[in-house]
């Protein structure tokens, strides 16, 4: 059994020994851990060296231990901290004794202490260095990636819906199935959709959102996706409900939308779209939208242009980027577009991922029947884990954001019918 | 009597007559107004020359005549055809029959259509030039020259509120004073202000919403102002209503505020604060709310980066800026700023405007008798007019934007406990 998996869902327990402070490290490699620490403000972390048994604790009680299996990963550490971290912790050759999640809360808050100018001009210029292109032909290479990781993986953890972006809480005690069906109703309102309107949707995943607008709410809908195995999955499903012809599902990319629509819909597909494109999207949907239009975006966000980190950038979301609201802007304003209104539902992402990360974690066995390995489970449980800690300390947003044509003037006065 | 007062509210009659297109207008005036015509992309406008009798149209039959009274005002627009217009309006020496609310908005519309980026980009050029300094000293100025015309003169329209900016219409037919009091309400439910918050405004107009946040919620007000003439009104009604130690009015600027809040709010201020001072804005924000704190600035705004049109900028809002939501980031993103939500609310601030002009051309007796002339009616006039027909046709909006320090996690789930 995992080691960490016992203790990943306990509250994090403080030692009850007094602080040890290392006063002054004897090797190298603890001397460069207790600078890391200080340069992060003192979190309440502890490194242990697997292979002396030496400990190293800024000031303070320390909540987390992180344990270095051999010399080798403070090598890695030493030459890329950020990626390597998450390779060794992925590989076993870091344990992280404690809730994960709180772990990644307290490096989420250190980093939001210390995260100066400086520090982000640092990790702005790393993270050119590495941008990946979204082309027509890396985006495909991207999302193949991730989300043709196989429809069985997916199907064990994101419930019902199948539905792999932020839920919507009514309350905090609702059920993901239940917060998810909430959402798409929160879109639709938000949208006014209504029977007679057509949608363009980009970005469809398995099309669960396309579905609920084809059956509630009586609206056509063509849907454009780049993922084979979310395309095959979601033409199934339209025909088990008998949908086929209120949903055309598009394998294509959303740059080759054609047609002019009612609304242009895009749920969580703009991460992958790549700063370099927004205006080209803004043209696109200016051109797809009638005048009567109106159009939604629902995207993870940042409070300011900062890149995702680099680990996940790397092993999860190849070619990805979370834009702050500014940075989203470019997308309207050169067309003309008219923003109505922005809620930011980063809660409600922290709530959503709490529950993909149960479900994962008591999928165990099944994912590994699916062949998928020790080091695949690790990797996906650390960037779970390190979602939920990003949204409930503040460092990622999840911005909806609806807009239309600037001449438009049939919207409602007030969001009064919309609660 | 002013020949446009009688034609104000009347709906715009198309002339009956058969289009008279003048093939090839003789003079050299109806030429150039002709191009004028034509690179507006032949808007429903005549004009006609009061000194020849030439009428100048482009194809269609005409909504709207503009009668140039003299050669002299033709001389005027050739120079500088945007502060020219509205000032020889102003003079009585351009008459617009019909609707003049719908004259504006056929010009909005034209514009809307032909405004390219070459013709932004030379609008952007003239302002540039312009543009006016908000220092210290010159936002004293700038301040003075709108809002110190006399409390009796605003008094005459704004309702028993004073509120001077975009009011709030639960529906359509509400009063003017009913729509004041629910924007007040709305902004501090969106703050979520309860008893015992302290709160801290920049720009407080008349104080009537600092006396909503002490008599209604119960929370200390700090508010800030440099118009002499409205701090001395706010502090009276303070005193009337009993609150002079719930609320202190500061005759200051707001770059001086200090001390920390759990609440900041600025409504109807931004526009004079000039985008080179958005990130120290975003500064004094940042350090004048605690950790809990939270808040809100309400802004007339734009889709995209655009100047005020110059004849207001320079006749009506000396300084004055409407900024882009883009724009407006730059207060929030470099101080980790985290915004919650935004709602425009544009076509309120059409409904508040049409309230403000039937009142004001109601009370232009009284107003004469304040010793304001025929010149400053005509220019208010326009200046009210023009801004319904801008909110209306999308080319200006109003945001309101609810923010937060980045850690916060008090924030309300969803928007339902307001609506």
């Amino acid at each position: 059994m995992d080691p960490a998996d016992s203790q990943l869902f306990v509250a994090s327990s403080p030692r009850q020994r007094a602080t040890k402070l290392v006063e002054a490290p004897k090797s190298i490699e603890a001397r460069w851990l207790l600078r890391v620490l200080k340069a992060a403000g003192n979190p309440p972390i502890e490194f242990e060296l697997g292979w002396s048994g030496e400990r190293v604790t800024a000031e303070g009680t320390p909540l987390h231990c992180v344990r270095l299996i051999n010399r080798g990963v403070w090598l890695g550490l030493l030459a890329d901290f950020e990626v390597r971290f998450g390779d060794a912790y992925s590989q076993g050759e870091i344990d992280i004794t404690g809730d994960l999640v709180g772990f990644m809360s307290t490096v989420f808050r250190a980093y939001e202490k210390v995260g100066g100018d400086g520090l982000l001009a640092g990790r702005m210029a790393g993270w050119l260095r590495r941008a990946r292109p979204n082309t027509l032909r890396s985006s495909r290479d991207n999302i193949h990636r991730h989300y043709d990781l196989g429809n069985d993986f997916y199907a064990l953890w994101l419930g019902e819906t199948m539905a792999y972006t932020c839920a919507y809480f009514p309350t905090a005690e609702a059920t993901l199935d239940q917060a998810q069906i909430a959402k798409m109703d929160l879109v639709c309102q938000k949208l006014r959709i209504g029977a007679g309107d057509s949608v363009v949707e980009a970005g469809c995943g398995w099309g669960g959102l396309a579905r609920h607008i084809a059956s509630k709410y009586g609206a056509k809908v063509r849907s454009f996706n780049i993922s084979r195995e979310q395309i095959d999955y979601a033409r199934h499903r339209a025909r088990q409900d008998g949908l086929e012809r209120k949903i055309e599902f598009v394998e294509d990319d959303y740059r080759n939308i054609d047609g002019h629509y009612d609304v242009f819909v895009s749920v969580g597909m703009l991460e992958h779209v790549g700063r370099e494109n927004y205006e080209r999207l803004g043209r696109i949907i200016r051109g797809a939208l009638n005048s009567r239009g109106r159009g939604l975006i629902h995207s993870i966000g940042r409070n300011r242009p900062e890149p995702l980190h680099p680990w996940i950038e790397r092993r999860i979301f190849p070619g990805a980027y979370a834009p702050s609201l500014g940075e989203m802007m470019r997308i309207f304003e050169p067309v003309n577009l008219s923003v109505l209104d922005v809620e930011n539902l980063r809660l409600h992402y922290a709530l959503t991922l709490k529950q993909w990360l149960a479900r994962f974690e008591a999928s165990k066995d099944q994912i590994r029947e699916l062949s998928f390995d020790e080091k695949f489970i690790r990797m996906w449980r650390l960037y779970l884990a390190g979602s939920i800690a990003a949204f409930e300390t503040g460092a990622m947003q999840l911005f909806q954001v609806v807009f239309t044509p600037a001449t438009n003037n049939r919207i409602p006065l007030t969001r009064s019918a919309k609660y």
